[in-house]
């Protein structure tokens, strides 16, 4: 299909340099951001089966994720326009047999799929709880994406306990202020914490971004703290590392 | 008194370039580690009040504090000649109007202090689980300050509710692979876990040494982790942050 019959107004086509896949965009609603980026590369993907991504916005991590596997791909995301952004993407990657995208709320994901089915779950949720200083003056788009209005913690764990597999993972990207409660939730639903990153804005900076890798039914203890991932140096232009998961 | 009295056989007196306190060591029973080093700075020092140092071992953290502060400082230790081995050290630097040295079980603390009497309690506990492979070759006192022989995690932080008064600082070093079950155990006992630091060896090395400040009776959320702080430079040397801790 061609590429502007695949645009809305206000829409643009994002791509990384490191990575093939095009991202249908708009300001209007929501973009991705770094914390979608790191997250696709954050746990070991698996090579076949499922990978579910819950809370996928316009598909962003499923769509960079599909570049290293076979695995079938399946995007829950209960915003329409999103979802349909998502669902244009797919076809502009010519990714239809691969990558899915379901419109729903996640607390259905069972209607949709099987329990225990999926090898991986990606979840990039909404970070700030209802409580918290919730902008009123933000669009629709961004409050649902930013504030647990339509689900929080406990139900995304909820979920993800019963998609797994045995020894399953879920990858989630949240914030290093949540992340007892992050903790505490994971294991009330058996769903171990095993490899965690922080992301740090600066090297001199308190961490702005978690990343946890939770295996389903794991044992406890034997936590690790992979190397700390800076983001910008100290004049302000990406690190290395992170102009490598940028531009290659 | 003359320093050689002071010293034992095998006995030396260790001193960082950075602080003018002196330290007597031996290799035959422990010496301070960069763990010590790093937990005397991690928390905000009171300048007045009392400041304990639970499993003191040969009194390193208390005095190295005792530099930034007119607080008393005990030191609670359960070994004869670690306890020993720190009153000398007091004896050398002449702290003996602001460091008392207690030869005792850590669990008998309470005998020796009145509850809710403390400002900050700093705490090198012993890393290992009894369970995890005891090295039996080790020397009694090696195996004394590594393996949870004589208290353990449960144990540090009952004491530690009883000693702080509301609003007190438990300052702790520990290993990351423990971190959930530390954090599990610092919240059974109202101790709220705000401030967290990870050190790595190298900068893409995983973390392996853990700073805790948790606060008695603080409310839960909020915690923050600090900027990464790195040992060694790829070529093995200090990073300047390291370098400058240790040489000033």
């Amino acid at each position: 299909m061609k590429t502007d019959a695949l645009l809305q107004p206000n829409e643009r086509i994002d791509q990384l340099a490191s990575n093939d896949v095009q991202i249908i965009q708009s300001r209007d609603v929501f973009s991705y951001s770094i914390d979608a980026v790191l997250l696709s590369r954050f746990p070991k993907i698996p090579k076949r089966g499922q990978i579910v991504d819950l809370c996928a916005g316009n598909g962003a991590v499923g769509l960079f994720a599909s570049r290293s596997t076979d695995a079938a791909i399946v995007a829950i995301e209960i915003q329409d326009r999103l979802a349909d952004m998502a669902s244009r993407s797919v076809q502009l990657n010519d990714l239809g047999q691969q990558v899915r995208v379901i419109r729903d709320d996640l607390s259905h994901a069972l209607t949709h799929l099987e329990p225990s089915s999926t090898d991986l779950i990606f979840c990039n949720p909404p970070y700030f709880k209802l409580n918290e200083k919730s902008r009123k003056n933000e669009s629709a788009h961004y409050l649902l994406a930013r504030h647990e209005l339509t689900t929080n913690l406990d139900e995304i764990c909820k979920i993800s306990q019963q998609l797994l597999k045995t020894n399953g993972h879920l990858a989630m990207v949240h914030r290093p202020d949540r992340f007892f409660e992050i903790i505490d939730t994971l294991k009330k639903y058996k769903l171990m914490p095993k490899r965690i990153q922080f992301v740090y804005p600066k090297a001199d900076r308190e961490a702005n971004i978690l990343l946890i890798d939770a295996i389903k039914d794991g044992k406890s203890g034997g936590e690790k703290f992979l190397p700390p991932l800076i983001v910008h140096k100290a004049d302000g232009s990406y690190t290395d590392e992170v102009g490598h998961i940028y531009y290659g």
